[in-house]
């Protein structure tokens, strides 16, 4: 059998240099045992320096046939002025789409040796593991018309927010999965108060839960208490299932509420790709952080641990993403740090690429 | 010349026991030369209860009449099952909508005294004083197509994010106007890197900032690093300017960081009315907490300082409105707590008309 194959696409700002830490842990695991077929290519502002466009029809296929892609971070100043189409951003978008990754996976988690770096109360959030299910391939990011167009004598910028019952009903089933693995429990939050789309996720989760899942304990909140008590009582909530909206906003204030975004992965999920594995993308929560790339200071063990999710999520290899997690923990443990983890209390400074040797030395 | 004119909607759960205590003030001011003709009526649950609709054509046309509306609360589990259209929310969004009333104000400010109740590190929200204008009359809440279609053989929840340039320059006019009178700051916030939307809200405000408040310093951030920044840091922030939606929950979050929502009132104005003051309405920031509901320990001060808000927005008292505040600060400052407000740094505690009756006596 073939190795499964790995596309890496480090992007922009700091992507390159955290994944090139990754690239290590790939190679440290291909030596132990679990060996990928691994090819590069770019995505976002460095497609559109390489190609002219934010993601190649030859990327996108490349990533088609991939059994999973490993993606940096997109997006930088540089690119600001760019036409909507061109613009990093849809680079990213047109993969969430074209691989139909529907299913977005973002753990909030609160890794004890930083929890002091949190702008909330430790009691707060030590311990915090949240895990916000967000839809990611449809709502506001795609739903049509959309567009600036002219009404009268004015311009009129419209969005819309659109959801099929098939689509909410997966990405519900997927949330449920995901529940029974951990706390059994899913928050779905909506507007159903004030949005007629709303009302129809709320009755779709409602039904799939009570059909196939009435062992998982679900609630209803709306998106607006839902930022409020994630603010007020984070440890709360077990899974959150929520829109592509409102899951931009909300799994970026609960990453915020760990205080290490540096920390943070994430993973989007579809359905069976060519060889059996998901569809499937990982990728660090924080973003292209123009401001210090290529001065060795980020963070890498986001990216890390997306590749962490990768072995979990796509290919069934739990006890390899543990091991891998062990050694971050072992890394923090010894209190070596990355520029964003020093805090007052302290800690060993070190570079990107010295956070990427201790975690393979830790392995 | 006449009184201006109070119209008092208290609404459902918590709303009628802390008008009730609103009441009491506005007699003190008026014992005191500052005078209203006041008049009362239903909206929402109270209204569907009395009139079988959250919003009575003839409760629409006094509050079209009056100089301002004092709102209470609606909402509450007993209306759940009603149909999207007799829900009392509509009463409320039919209000928001009919009077016109695009700008929304919600401090999020820490009360010194209650600086401890923050889930947050005191040096994190200490001091904080935030002020966020909300658009409250267009995008998501109003925009059209909306509702629940048939499309093949399932349904699709649609609904419409629409703004034009001139419901965004007049919302960013507010703001503007705002900084001028606080920290001279705007940051607004939208997801122009997604939402073509969010491009012409960008390009509006910036115009009219370019064009008309060029003294003010204005940046502009996508909502979810909005989130997040509002939980890491959020005294970076002076004026926030953002749509109904991302306003909605981005000032629910907000509020929630100061620890005590209790005590957080909301303005809602519009062009001007009848007799040259503007369209208005006051609200606390809070809902109708049914859970507590007719128990005598719901906090009156929001409710209180919304009626704050009115004098100093809508009748240009701002040395009467200072006034209650300083009474507010009083009553804080001598340790006398609603239920919400008792921490472990304790206080005496008191009920919701008591908490009035400290407040008057401290006028
Ligand atoms: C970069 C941007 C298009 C993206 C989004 O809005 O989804 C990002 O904020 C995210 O959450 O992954
Ligand atoms: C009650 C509800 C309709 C309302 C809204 O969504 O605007 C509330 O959450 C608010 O923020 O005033």
């Amino acid at each position: 059998m073939p190795n499964p194959s790995l596309l890496i696409l480090a992007g922009d700002g700091i992507g390159p240099e955290v994944m090139a830490e990754v690239r290590k842990v790939i190679a440290w695991y291909a030596d132990h045992g679990t060996a990928f077929d691994v090819s590069e290519d770019f995505v976002g502002g460095a497609a559109y320096d390489g190609y002219g466009t934010p993601l190649a029809d030859e990327t996108l296929a490349k990533a088609m046939a991939a059994d999973a892609v490993l993606l940096g971070a997109v997006g930088g100043p540089k690119y600001d002025t760019l036409d909507f189409a061109l613009k990093p951003e849809r680079g990213l978008l047109k993969l969430r789409k074209e691989l139909d990754l529907y299913a977005n996976l973002r753990p909030a988690q609160c890794f004890d040796a930083l929890a002091d770096f949190s702008s909330l109360k430790r009691e707060v959030v030590a311990g915090l593991d949240i895990m916000i299910l967000r839809e990611l391939t449809s709502g506001m990011y795609f739903g049509e018309p959309r567009g600036i167009f002219t009404e009268g004598n004015e311009r009129v910028g419209i969005n819309t927010h659109r959801y099929t019952e098939s689509e909410i009903a997966r990405a519900a089933r997927s949330a449920f999965q995901l529940a029974r693995q951990r706390g059994n429990k899913v928050c779905s939050m909506e507007k159903a108060n004030v949005m007629e789309a709303g009302i129809l996720w709320r009755e779709v989760v409602q039904k799939i839960h009570d059909t196939e899942f009435p062992d998982v304990q679900l609630s209803h909140m709306y998106a607006d208490n839902g930022a409020m008590q994630l603010v007020r009582a984070p440890k709360q909530f077990d899974v959150i299932l929520t829109d592509n909206l409102f899951g931009d906003i909300l799994s970026d204030a609960a990453a915020m509420l760990t205080g290490s975004l540096g920390m943070l992965p994430s993973a989007s999920l579809g359905a069976a790709g060519p060889n059996g594995y998901p569809r499937a993308m990982y990728e660090p929560v924080h973003g292209s952080a123009p401001d210090i790339a290529g001065q060795g200071k980020a963070n890498p063990i986001a990216c890390i641990l997306s590749f962490g999710m990768a072995l979990r999520y796509s290919f069934a290899l739990g006890a390899q993403a543990d091991l891998l997690e062990a050694a971050v923990n072992k890394v923090l443990a010894d209190g070596l740090r990355t520029a964003d983890l020093l805090g007052p209390e302290g800690g060993t400074p070190i570079s990107t690429s010295q956070m990427g040797d201790a975690i393979i030395a830790a392995l």
